[in-house]
């Protein structure tokens, strides 16, 4: 089948500009020589659309690797400004100081988050708790009827040891917590939640779910229409993830001296509580919101391209709630997220700069025990979202926003 | 090359490992000579944390330039594989055929959209039209009574003229289309929604609502509290957003023939609607979302990394719907997308593999007319999101998913 | 009296047994005797259940209109106990001292909602206003295709001045504020906004919409589907409803003095301030609820029951803001009812207990001018939700919920 | 204190009208003479604002029972027509068949669910199942920290079984089957679900969790905001009730043949599948609605007021789902509610009329064994419901809403 190196680069070329390759095709047509197909489909696009693209040739990772994992018809890469804030005095489920890589294009954004991580360290220090780890998935089958559905799931409660027999079958890393089960007519939704790990778990998980999917269309009246049915849910904002959670549910707080809010935030408690009030609150209510917060996504974002998360993710990081009390000589401040999808093995952890932003803060690779690197990833990311939200919410509350934003030029 | 600062390498390092200079200092520290800071930064992460970070030194774009507008604390850049899907046959507002580029760590996903394409191009291209585009800022006020609300907002009614004097008198680029306002007891959100040319726009908006809050605040009993006040909605899902639009406002739509269905989607129409009732619809509503789609966010996130915009807008990306309706001799398949915030000017779209990979498109920089470019780009990008959930949806319904994330190795 | 009829009670009562008679065909059976109709079709059910139904017979209204227009296959009546509340002091859109008839069987709410208005009066009066005043019907169209849905819109948004003539001839009560148009795919939503006097105006919205519907399929490719799209939206809880609004949108606020915080209410204004931040917002916002607020449904449903409204209008009403801001010598508290449908004309206002209900607040009937009446019940609900927010957040922030039902014996 | 008899009916109303007599004092001033109090104090509001009450003045049911239970400060009752639509053949937890007692001013509902019944009957009967019963309360704590919150959550779920007993030791009805904790930061909720006998149980459930919660002050440092903290969710729609349940989550289904589509129904099954998508999906879902149905309300409204269920209980009642799926030689039609409210004993069960139309559907008073009728009526509300949702769903399919609304003359 492979006929290797037998055409030449212009050749190569010569048949996509005609149609007679496709760009999916080089690999195989080079070889099997993975930068030299991936350096033949940017000259091809170069050619098509008469650009230069000397940038996305420039990378350091290694391409195939990269091919066999996280891409396809590769032509480079995109190179993200990566700056860091911190470090950042954690604790709880995270111990110690920690840097934290941002990845971002959003001029304020690492300042701010620094300012904020300077807050923290000057109060003692954030805790964070991951009250909740499970990774899901939930396929919806179809029943002929409403009590043929409810047979079918009486007879999965009954059958639950089995079924996490066979989903733990499908990888030694993997624990089926629950199947939750869910009815809309004779629509069934089977909601798994399972420990992947220190791996987002994902695949994983649907590796299993589609296992224990066969088990159940063989044993019951059920039948599979979709491996994933949206009460998942995956990469879409959901009060189903707010409630019951998704991923790590995580929440960070510290109580900031009176001090600290005016030393190193220039602002009040009260000015701040009222931001997160009216702001957070009243406005995000009005606004039927899943987000009662100031900007979560900005920090999950930026950590999340930096480390080689799924950065679609980002949509179910941006759920969840910051919560601030005045207090007799404070404020407490706290934010809660319940759907935080985090690994730090698989998916993009092991490309070059993405492990080596998870090296920074001391989480690459598998933990020991099993899944703890995950989970101190999530308490330290929870941390730097709470530094990102006193900062701004600070920022805000001394009308610094815009000011700020123009200071740096953008 | 300059060479202004007084202190060596190790003076800084040192002085930064005492203590005694704090990251952001770097710069000032070593005469502004931003490459070198850049470098003494990642040496002081290195040593602190003990971790070489070869690959986040390896960078092309203009480090001095990224600095003044994206990033602070620079250490270099995160590298995101980068590949093409494509071509896409596009009509409406964005016309001719493009190379779609996706930055992205998630195995599976350029193929799938590729894939798509595929089918589009057979069916003889895709529709997108850009049916509403204003972003928006909304800032809360606290008034002193309902009554005195009233009164403002009644005020600020009868001076629209002169807000938008005030507003258009800050940028050139920027058109206050409309003020919505919103009440909730005696809170008041006025909602911004302006036209900010090619740029994405939010700064912009973002100043001129600061210097008309500040007229407002004159000649009212209003008192700004916020300056964003949660109703605009940034970065947090919401159904203000998907209900009255954020950004562009993009639906795109395709006929596919049957023949298309069988021969490049291996699948049937009939299964492919089964997938987008009960899992876009029955289990979206059931869970709540606010997303009606399969994965919208995932190629949203991919074109974002890849060109430039704010990732985090990947929130509002992943609102929106996708349709499918079974048709003699064929399907129609529709993606609407609300809530679309994109720029080809501003941000990160002037860095280096971020201006190719909109150049790829033909969409980087001012268009002409104003804004023309910006709006051609959310058109192809919603003709990417149309073929990335025809063609997980056609996975699904062939029950594909799992195997074919297997075979990609993950 | 009459006896047209040809057949006697027992005849009819043996037709119906023998199911040759059907409920509603009784009425023609009996020459059009509706008393004696219904006397049979209750001696009927109580036959068939073997139930003695003496209460339900016993009504006072005229079961002649109420068959023309409020009912089929009557039987008699459901009488629900009926309370008053207050008097209690209004200012704004409604104007003096009214007693709020609350038709209830849930023990306390009556006793709660006076509490109220004793602290509302002691601290000058409460302040309502109507801030926009809007019944809707958002029929949902199909197109061809998307480019077929815009152009249909746009031809729409050319012609709003003749949908208008169109849909003001369907009614002299009726004026036509505006068409929203909303896209999901090639779906067309056109949310028609009326006022309709002192009606609540459903059916007479629905009339001009049907009209303007067809006006609209005549010239343009669209395809009426559904008379009502369900983005009314009506009679379901729904975002785009606390968003737009829908029928009356309603603020009433008052500020509650120190003394009368404790006095009146037994409790503290940083206690019932806790309360409402905690409950109705933080607990609200889990939830993912739409009503930020403690039991506006309560006081609605009651109000609606004694008044002749659509009870089922209850599920808008519950939608909403309650707020609180601690101030020097008192606290601010504030309802916002963003979907209040009331009529003083119209559906069962003019039944005999109903119009009563209406009379003691003085608003029965057709106001002068049109629509003052509906607009000033309107302001008085939301007074009286207001009372009655303020009672249960004071008796819940002073532990004293349970014991009080205990006390009064549910 | 009390002066049995002493005043003359012109004396209290003398002293109401001076103020020196309060409404609610009227009892006790004429020596608790309940009728007599009543009509006093109808008399006084008739003198205030000169109006006639003479039909709210005519009531059959035990006047000193309902001010015992259900109202206070009354003055008589609203009347409410009733009808019957049925009988209507029910299968599953609720079996033969029924009359539906619907007390409603709405025009045309009645004949509506009337015709549902028709077409239910004619397709063998529908079938309703209870698949979860439980009703909550769900307080909400604040703890010193998210660190004290979470040991305070593990001291509660280490001592579950003390809670139980706790909770069952305040009723013999009541069984706590779970407690549910969500954090938000260091607000806790716990929402207890706890299975009520044949009462709607939501006071009972109220009384148990304020016992556990003294249990838990005094346990932990967790301290008592609110007794419900708006996670239970009573009266305000939500996602949580949508998802998790509350009251009675009941589905009931039928498979309407080819004829009964026609010969009934007047309409065809794509027809009538295309306003369910087009209405109860896509349009709740552009409407970010929790119902996504055509009028769950109206009907629960109509049952609720005649068979004397808590009202503002419409709320929730208006949330879930109507699907229909085309087959081979008919329709599929299901409803699914998740949080409906229902109770054959308390509240307002036992008055004259309500507890008559219990009677009409066998199901007043207790069950046998507990628990039994309150979960048989909640069947044949889901039946009646599924009937409405039919009927409305065929006439919208046949354009008939208007012209029937015209016709039937409102």
């Amino acid at each position: 089948m492979e006929r290797k190196g037998e055409m030449s680069d212009e050749e190569v070329l010569s048949a996509l500009m005609r149609g007679d390759l496709k760009m999916h095709e080089i690999e195989r047509a080079v070889g099997g020589d993975v930068p030299r197909a991936v350096e033949l489909r940017r000259a091809f696009v170069e050619r098509k659309t008469g650009k230069h693209l000397r940038n996305i040739g420039n990378f350091s990772f290694d391409a195939e690797m990269a091919m066999r994992r996280n891409i396809e018809n590769m032509i480079g890469a995109a190179q993200i400004p990566m700056g860091v804030a911190g470090p950042l005095l954690c604790k709880g489920d995270a111990s110690g100081e920690f840097f934290i890589p941002l990845a971002t294009t959003e001029g304020a954004l690492v300042a701010s988050v620094n300012r904020g991580c300077a807050a923290i360290n000057r109060s003692g220090g954030a805790y964070a708790f991951v009250i909740a780890d499970g990774m899901t998935r939930a396929p919806v089958f179809r029943a002929n009827s409403v009590q043929d559905a409810i047979n079918a799931v009486n007879f999965i409660r009954d059958n639950e040891d089995k079924m996490r027999e066979i989903a733990e079958s499908t990888s030694k890393h993997l624990k089926l917590k629950e199947i939750q089960p869910f009815f809309v007519g004779r629509n069934v939704f089977l909601r798994f939640v399972c420990e992947t790990g220190d791996a987002m778990g994902m695949n994983m998980v649907t590796i299993a779910t589609d296992e224990v999917s066969s088990f159940i269309e063989e044993h019951t009246s059920l039948r599979s229409i979709a491996i994933s049915g949206n009460v998942c849910v995956d990469k879409k904002p959901s009060a189903v993830n707010l409630i019951l959670g998704r991923g790590k549910t995580v929440i960070a707080d510290v109580f900031l001296r009176d001090d600290v809010v005016e030393d190193v935030l220039k602002t009040t408690k009260d000015a701040m509580f009222e931001v997160v009030m009216r702001k957070c609150f009243v406005g995000s209510a009005f606004s039927s919101s899943l987000g009662f917060n100031a900007h979560f996504a900005n920090i999950i974002a930026a950590i999340f391209i930096a480390t080689g998360q799924d950065v679609a993710h980002t949509v179910e990081g941006s759920l969840g709630f910051t919560t601030a009390e005045v207090e007799e000589g404070g404020i407490h401040f706290a934010v809660t997220l319940p759907s935080l999808q985090v690994g730090t093995v698989g998916g993009g952890t092991s490309l070059g700069t993405q492990r080596e932003a998870l090296d920074i803060m001391g989480v690459s690779g598998s933990g020991s025990p099993e899944g703890s690197n995950a989970r101190k990833f999530a308490a330290i990311v929870a941390c730097a979202v709470l530094a990102g939200e006193i900062s701004l919410i600070a920022a805000i509350s001394a009308r610094h926003l815009t000011q700020a934003h123009m200071r740096l030029n953008r």
